[in-house]
């Protein structure tokens, strides 16, 4: 960086540390941040720290939440016979946006993964099965990734319920809208064969 | 955006104000940092203020200083008989990359643009005249953006300083490297056929 004070510097540096912004990115928005209005700015940061700050895991689910129960496990209106788990609160956010369940959700904030070092004890697994076996739950619906990790996940998780009263199923695999057999790869097309459905 | 708590969202709505990013970078961005550790979404933030409250215009130039002089104007291996005159600090910034222009500028902060209510007023224009009768420039050069409000400021200052005993040229226009006349426009050929090089 040519020709900028230090604090411009460091304003650079602290922004090219976010996902997907590289270095012409990181300039753009320090610029653009410093012709703003110093309260535009203070905005932000402010934003940034409060939300640090204040957001803690739900003692419920682990999604999210200001303290105590997040929206969704204090939402009497939800269907207290479905728990989707999924890794992290963007997979829940994901799903909540198709609008179509209406359940509750486990975040088991990771998946196990030995090359990683991370465990079944490093993630909220322990709390899942207390809340399935205290519950009033009937479905368990696996909506780990469908990677190496998180089917792993859900297969120990699967293992763990197994002698529970509770039917464990997982999102559906197959092809998706608007893409072409023709790229599919075998394991798309293998999963689409599988699960075949009535036409 | 669903099922967050209320910080999460207010953080997302202040990312989202940012240039060139949307809805879904705002959130990506957000869930990011809200897994970071707290230490590292605090240095951003103080990355943020501090660069705002520090930053003020040379005395000078008006780049970005952090109080008196910028590092251009303080450097006296500078060559102070040519003067570059730029809208805003990102150009002087883009310039100073490329390495081979060794002299001072001048931050006009902006453009005159009638449409926009910005008049020669509001820009440092007085400031660079001041400059330019009481230093020892021998050449000024107009950087201001391509542009009818570019060029109309760029006329402006030329105008003002012509009485001057000092030399105002341009940057260079013409067609630039990798383009394909087939797809150049007719003010670019224009320009690279009326400004044409011997070769």
């Amino acid at each position: 960086m040519f020709s900028l004070p230090e604090p411009v510097r460091r304003l650079i540096e602290e922004i090219e540390r976010l996902p997907g912004i590289g270095p012409k990115s990181a300039q753009r928005l320090a610029l653009h941040l410093l012709q703003s209005q110093a309260s535009e700015v203070e905005a932000l940061a402010r934003a940034l720290v409060e939300a640090k700050r204040s957001v803690v895991p739900c003692t419920e689910c682990y999604h999210w939440s200001v303290g105590g129960l997040c929206e969704i496990c204090a939402d009497d209106r939800r269907d207290r016979t479905k728990l989707c788990v999924v890794e992290q609160p963007r997979d829940l956010i994901a799903l909540e946006q198709t609008g179509i369940y209406h359940g509750l959700y486990h975040v088991l904030l990771g998946r196990i993964a030995p090359l990683d070092g991370i465990g079944p004890d490093q993630l909220t697994i322990d709390a899942l099965v207390r809340r399935v076996r205290e519950g009033t739950f009937k479905e368990l619906i696996m909506a780990t990734n469908p990677t190496t990790e998180g089917d792993g996940t859900a297969l120990y998780i699967s293992n763990l319920v197994a002698e529970l009263p509770i039917r464990v199923t997982r999102l559906a695999r197959g092809i998706t809208p608007g893409s072409v057999l023709e790229y599919a790869n075998r394991e798309i097309l293998t999963d689409a064969l599988t699960g075949r459905q009535e036409f």
